[in-house]
Parts: C-alpha cells; structure tokens; sequence
C-alpha cells in the first residue's frame, strides 16, 4: 500500500529532499547542490534521483510512494505546477516543475506550493501549531514571507498569491519598498529591513557603536543590530525597538483580519530569541485594542532546518487525503 | 421534505424575518418592532411569532421549515448561540439566543451568527459574490464592520472575532479609536469619522461650506461632506479622499492577506456612488504594487435592505447542509 511522501524543497542553491511514512515519521532526507545553472531537466533529474535514492535506501519501491510534494519560491502557477520565473533559478521559465518531477517518480500524484506556504504548512501541522485551527505565519528574511491557515487550511487566493504578508503597508507614505509600494512591513520588521535602517542612520550621521562595524566591514546585519542592542547602544535599540513594532502591528492587524491562536515567526532573525519575541509582545500589549482580552499566542517556529521538506511532505498528504492531487 | 429556511435580522429597533425555500427565493418577509425595553422573552416571542406567521401565510407547517439563521451583533458565544451583551438590547446578558429561538419553531436546527458576517455571506452567496470563493466585505456606517471568505468559507476565527476589519491599524499612531486602539481604519473611513474629520477640522478654523452646515444644524453628516464635496468644496474634497485612501489601503491590504476575488462595500455611504468608489479605486491604483497587475474587483454590495435575512437564511441553509448544525 502506497503510504510514504516525499517532500522535496527547492532553493537556488540546495535541493533538499525528505521520505516521511504516513505518520509524518522522517525516514531519511538528503541535500544535494540544485545546479540551477545547468537548467531545469538537470535540477529535476536530481530531485528525482535523490528521492528515488531514498527509497531504495529504505527497501522502498515507487509504488510504496503515495504523493511528492514541491516547496519552491514564486511567481509560479502553483495549481498547474508551473514556476513561471525564477530569482535563483533564472533558467526557469513556465517550466512544468510539478509534471517533470512526477514524471520521473512514477508519475505519483505531486503537487507544488510556495515556499512560505509550505514552511507555514510544516509548522501548523507537524511544529507549534500542530493543535490549532486557524494561524499566521511569518519568516523573517530578506523580506518577509507569509502563510496563512484558516478552518486548518491554507488560505491561497484566487491567484495563489495570498498571504503576501510582507507587503501589507503599515506605515503610509513610510519607507520604499522594491515591491513598487510605500510603507511595507517588509520594509521594516525584516532582517534586511533592520540592518538597513542601522546602516541608514549611521550614515546620516547617528552616533553609535554600530558605526565601527560599518567601517571596518563595509555592512552591518540583524545580528549586529541586535547584539549591539543587547550592549546598551541606543541607536542599536531604537532600530530593534522599530523591527518590533512593526511586527507588533501586523500582529494587532492579523489579529482582527483572521483571529489566529496563533501568530508564528520564523527566519534567521528568530535567532535574536526574547530581544526580539518580549518587545514585539509588549508592543502587542501597548497597540492591542481594550475591548476584549486577547489570548493570541505570538511566538516562534520549532521545525528548524527540516521545515520546507516536512512542509512539503505533509502538504502532498493532505492533498492526496483530500482528493485534491 | 423539510426544504425552507427562516432568515431573521435582529437589529435593537427592528426584527426582520424572511421566509425562503432551497434556492433562497424570498417567499414572504415581515418586519417588528424588537421592543427591546421588554427584555429577551419577548424579543424572542417576537421573532418567533413572526417566523410562524410567515410559515402559515405560505401554507407551510414547521415540519417543512429546515433550518433557521439568526443575525445580530455582538459580543456573543456565536458556536454556542449566546448573546453575551448588547449595545442596543441591554437586557441581553447571556442570553442563550439560538436556543430560545429554536425552541420556539419546532426545536429546528439554528445558527446564531454576527451580523456583519451574515450580510457578507448574504453577499457572498446571493450578491456580487456569488460566483466567487473568496471575497472581504466592509460595512461603511458608524463603524466599519467586516467579513472574510477564505475557500468558500466564512473565517471566524478561534473565538468567532475575526473580521473585526475596522480595528486594522493603517495610520500608526494617528485617530483615536473607541476601541482604544489609534490608527483604526474606522476612525477615517467610516461614515461617522468622515463627518467627524469635517467637524473637527471646521472647528479648528478651517474655510469650508460646510461651516454653515455645522452652525445651522449643529452637526455634519457624510451625506453632506460628499455633497460640499461634488459643489467643490475644498475641505469637503480633502476629507472624502481621505476616506478613499484609508479603504483604499485597506483594499491594498486584504488583498496582500488573503487575495479575494471582489472586496465589497456596503452601509449607508456607498449611497454617495461613484464619487466614493471612484475614488477607492484611484487611491488603490496609486498605493499598489508594480510586481504584478492585480485584477481584483473593488464594488459595492447589491442585496440591499434584505440582506440581513438573505444571508441568515442562506448561512442556516449552508451549516444545514454541511452537516454544522
């Protein structure tokens, strides 16, 4: 009986590739490098031959394999399973990604899904929110990427472009962002975002410890904005202050859009820990309504590294439990 | 066979009842006095007097009736049917609502719902929405009440509060809100905050025809701001944009959060037509990303006064046949 998923995450630098049984149980996973720059039909041979690899590895046969599902960044046409450009992958175009790797694992039933969404998915089955129906999901990276659960599903859009969450504008008029508006969240509560308001200010002239590490290494990150916070720079913690607020505010938006139990962040900046998670709670207290008590849970993802392939696995078997693939 | 659904709108001065069979074809309606000062069990008598009378006009006995949807605002348990508290009914203190009603018509199964989810269900079903899956909807009266539909679904939330649309922050910071919440969408793009923009801006001296208006009678409302408006006013002009821009942004951001179809607007203001919607739609097209053409569908609601009852009974039919009451 055909009860094993592949979850398969694509990124321009590494294919990762994960064999879960129907318990969501990781049987194996595997990384190998994407090669994007040899073209699709290379980056698929090797998605399929590494999941073929860890079937065999597990005395698995293809028939043993129920459904594949494909992690990857947009724009795509995620219900044909078409990436229709690629960032990292520039020799991606209106490739049929989804067909191609069935195609190569016994035409099993895939399906293909955006990075972010697939991470959220990962996380509200399998991570933090596993006992939760409805949740907001959001990585912290260069920009900010978002999912959103609602009645324990995903919300795409009439498009699959929902839950563009990075660019939801909270300050108007505010700081441009390269989607083409002004005032993105992105713009502030992202790692980017942060080290760029630092770098920003340092430039105009801010006193702060920050400015050596300019100087000496020509760029500042999050990291350094929130380790130079944690020693007492006062431009340092004005800009984490700013991180949180926004973030904070987008909580206090999601809140009255969807009313998550929780509201879930994710990204390398998670690694800031309570210097980040304890000022964007309290300004959620200073910013909430008083009407009602609010019992939203903000806090961050557990997955870690495996989460785009447990996302994706878990998101095939959904998929294929609902009769959608 | 049990085929026709009760829709009632219990507003503080007026029930509305609606009679409708399978297709929601509106077979009889009647409207009461809520006689709210009498207290609960007579509100009930009341609506269920009138849904019996209904029934019996038509020639139908209770048996025939399947379900019954109730609409009313909130605070409530909506899942367990009970009205917590009540603005305009004050003697609605855990009133378990959906069950007195039930009781009265034959313990049929009923479902108590907000009200402005239930006229964006009415909508959603038999409005503008009606070949959709995904819609948000704005009531413009003295607040801004919301609906969300996520896949075909109303979103309500963990606790049945989502939608709560107008407490989305867009101006951080700016109008206090009643809902002690600054920034509120609400506290710019509501019918009232229009007339009380232009009131507080003639009050701090500013030139306007509408001066007049506030010293003959006292007070503005929005009717007159978007009428001082079309004569040219200047004032009048820059507050009707500024009641644009703030829907307008909130187009930007629903569209960003859950991609709907169509975002629809309905109260007491979209009377001002074109004048308002135009205007939605410029501000929109300024404030929106250049990533990609967006082609969601920015209108006005079309079921009018009954939309009340339509979405009850429509929401009744919906949980009835989906096996959720």
């Amino acid at each position: 009986m055909a009860e094993y998923f592949i979850g398969i995450d694509l990124g321009g630098t590494n294919i990762k590739v994960g064999l879960f049984d129907r318990t969501m149980n990781l049987v194996d996973k595997s990384s190998v490098p994407t090669g994007a720059d040899m073209g699709p039909e290379v980056v698929v041979e090797r998605m399929v031959t590494a999941g073929k690899g860890l079937l065999k590895e597990a005395g698995l046969r293809i028939e043993d394999l129920a459904a594949i599902g494909i992690g990857t960044p947009g724009p795509a046409d995620y219900p044909r399973g078409i990436v229709i450009k690629s960032t990292n992958m520039p020799k991606f175009v209106n490739t049929p990604l989804r067909d191609m790797v069935a195609s190569g694992l016994g035409n099993r039933p895939a399906i293909l899904e955006n990075d972010a969404n697939v991470a959220c998915w990962g996380e509200f089955t399998m991570g933090v929110g596993k006992e939760v129906t409805d949740m907001i999901f959001m990585t912290l990276g260069t920009g900010i990427g978002g999912g959103v659960v609602c009645n324990g599903e995903l919300v795409r859009g009439v498009g699959g472009n929902a839950a563009e969450l990075g660019h939801v504008i909270i300050y108007p008029n505010g700081r441009a962002c390269n989607c083409g508006q002004r005032g993105c969240v992105e713009a502030y509560g992202s790692a980017n975002a942060t080290a760029a308001r630092a770098t920003e200010a340092i430039q105009a002239g801010e006193e702060s410890s920050l400015g050596e590490v300019l100087r000496n290494r020509g760029e500042i990150t999050s990291k350094d904005v929130f380790l130079h916070a944690e020693n007492g720079d006062k431009l340092a913690c004005d800009i984490v202050e700013g991180t949180a607020e926004a973030l904070a505010l987008m909580c206090v938006n999601m809140l009255h859009t969807t009313e998550p139990a929780c509201i879930v962040f994710t990204g390398g900046m998670i690694a800031a820990g309570d210097a980040l998670l304890g000022r964007i709670c309290r300004h959620f207290d200073r910013l909430i309504w008083t009407l009602k008590k609010e019992t939203v849970t903000i806090c961050f993802a557990t997955l870690g590294e495996d989460t785009g392939i447990i996302g994706a696995a878990s998101l095939a078997q959904h998929a294929f439990q609902q009769g959608q693939i």
